[in-house]
């Protein structure tokens, strides 16, 4: 019998503006990844991501990200560790507060869009994200790319990881990411992403963009939130877990 | 033997921009509350200022505002008392990552500006930043005007209040302050206002402006931290006090 | 033969975040509002909306509003003429860029939501407004609803006004609108609101909600950009005001 | 006789937030470079800032940042060179506005902070801005860093530029400024800077900090206006070209 964890972006929403489908996919996904108002999200959609959370008993993760909601927090922007720090502290604790008052406990937290990106090659920032994680709550568990400085940084710091893979990405060689600039980095048959994701949690395995069989650690899949196609994947690839033996369930 | 708090806004600065003279105005107070990034502070700035209360050992409050940086927080912003009590959360929990990572403790919420004096006077407002505070952490204190709707919805609500006064404004029959706009508000003499503190510490009164004189608790004194003349009043007035057997220590 | 504009507001998306539907809607309006990236907008969909408006030959105008993102501008925020004066300015001046980079030109100014229904009643913000308009360009077109102190206060600092109707709000004996929180404050029958428009626009009259014909002035109307029904709306209005004779114009 | 230009950014201040000493330097330079709302300075400040220009006699420009108070423009954000042309127009048009209002007309445009050093090496970026400004007003001048991609760019899409050196900062062989990163980035002696400056403008000539002479274009010399030297040093700069024969005048 396999576990894997099921995580989601949630709570991007911003004042007027709706984005995604949280009601709906909710309900296929173990882990909540909130956004804490920097790059995506607001307080009063935080109360309410968090109290949809808890109703469906999904792990509660904070997602933050850096302080560009006009760019969605997906532009590069050049800041020192020390910065990444306190941008991570003042964020998870924001989400904290709101689980505190919900009553819940905060289970994870996921850096955003390009942090996550920058943090999963620069050792650096990866360190400063996971003391962070660590100072603020030493029992959180920090969510980074399968592989990546991040998890090498948690380790470090002395942080619980979890390595993160994506269903529909393709891999390189070295176990990174195909850069999307390439026209294969996207797998768009939904059977050949679910494929891919069982045979990283069964086997420990993916075939590279170049052919080769490597090996990769999986122990949260990442599934996306909007998009027309998102609600139908993540029922799919719910079902498709269980027909092969393996329960999706948060990472506590 | 007579006790009183001193309270101060700290941590006021942002980005490029410095404000108030923290460092020297901390030596004299035994409260600080710390902007939280809506109207003024940023997280890198509430880290510096957690540490610096704890080095001083000055008790460590949050002071959210509205969200409204070029206003500082100063102007009146109609929202609904739901919208508060998000945004409440939001900042306590915000600065309480902070108090957490550098292993301190929180102490009191004191709501800034606008936020405070519209909450002073409504008590659908006062109720929902009680509840907040209540919410996040039930052992918090909540600072609010002496008499006002903010410290009678603290008792409703439960949690444990603080009255605060002011050594340099006058005060109306109703125990309300003179509004700003009357000439009259402030009190320009240093020692009219230190002996106007004094009196309201130890007999529990105040002259009015009307020339009455009416019942006010003291819990804690607001002194200010910016402009020339702050950091000699705080010096005074802390001397002031030990000479007539008031002993400055917070509230915990 | 009656002439009439058709206004509405657009470019009102912002970053990642997407809302209405201005592609199709412009095609049923002589008018375009554009938020100017306080309440609603960014440089870039600014650009495009510009272009938009050129390119389907609708006259552009500013829509500024509070600065007040999370609020969409509907929150009403209390500050002195003088700085409504300043952020009218600036964001007529950031729209006028992008027109000026395009080769277009400015037609109007309508304030947009709290700014729009505070300056309706309140004199001295009405003259801001309107002396901000005038004194970037004095040959812009002031929006404001019909009756208001924005007209007034445009005929009094000579600028030129257009008066504002909404086909689907119902009125009071006074000419203002009714309170949204009366919940006759919206007329839901598309044949009703058609039938209102036409009359105020052929006869200067609309029945009051207390039942009275009152004189009212309708140069422009104003038809919502999103929800489902906008669009359906917008094409009713359209071929109802053809039929009875009045053409859909801009006020140039 | 020799021509130079003096210029400094101004208008920086933000809200409560006090920064630089505007009123002092003015009396010392010939242009202002006035910061847009996105790294620094809000409309009323603008508005002031524009005002104090006129009467001065000072020309007025545009000083676009990256929207970034938080990192005061300075933090290198990796954006399209799209997103640069709307910013770029964005702000410009701002400035534009009060300039228009206050009866005055605009002079130059001179990027800010990391968009600056960016858009000096970037030559997509830079052509992006030159664009920019040419499409609001091809009249304006762009100022960008002597001898770099702005200032080519600039001669490309058809604008007048001017090339920028700076009195207090040391210059490489290839005629690009030593990083801040060496400890001999900066030149602290004022008389060496002034005669660096000098000799720029007299001979077109700068020892480089390798000690060869190389050739460089000096059409405006950038001061800066906070510190405790600024002041002081604006003073002297000014006597100093005066006695060397050189008239310090706007590039009008």
């Amino acid at each position: 019998m396999y576990n894997v964890d099921i995580n989601c972006d949630m709570g991007e929403s911003f004042g007027a503006y709706k984005l995604g489908n949280d009601k709906e996919i909710i309900k296929f996904i173990s882990s909540a990844n909130i956004a804490c108002g920097f790059h995506a999200g607001d307080p009063s959609i935080m109360r309410k991501t968090v109290e949809m959370a808890l109703e469906n008993n999904v792990a509660i993760g904070a997602h933050p990200g850096f302080q560009d909601l006009s760019g969605f927090g997906r532009r590069n922007i050049i800041i020192s560790p020390e910065e990444v720090y306190d941008l991570m502290v003042y964020q998870i604790g924001a989400l904290y507060g709101f689980v505190k008052a919900e009553g819940g406990r905060m289970n994870h937290v996921k850096p955003h869009g390009a942090l996550y990106n920058m943090a999963a090659k620069d050792r650096a920032l990866a360190e400063s994200i996971a003391k962070a994680v660590y100072d603020v709550d030493s029992e959180l568990i920090l969510f980074g790319l399968s592989g990546s400085e991040m998890i090498k940084a948690g380790q470090t710091v002395g942080i619980r990881t979890a390595s993160e893979v994506f269903a529909d990405r393709t891999y390189q060689n070295d176990g990174s990411l195909t850069p999307r600039s390439n026209p294969k980095a996207l797998i768009s048959s939904d059977k050949n992403a679910i494929k891919q994701v069982i045979k990283m949690i069964t086997e420990g395995k993916v075939a590279s963009l170049q052919g080769e069989e490597i090996s990769i650690e999986a122990h949260t899949v990442c599934i996306h939130g909007d998009g027309e196609k998102a609600l139908i994947f993540a029922k799919e690839i719910n079902e498709a877990l269980s027909m092969s033996g393996v329960q999706v369930k948060s990472l506590r």
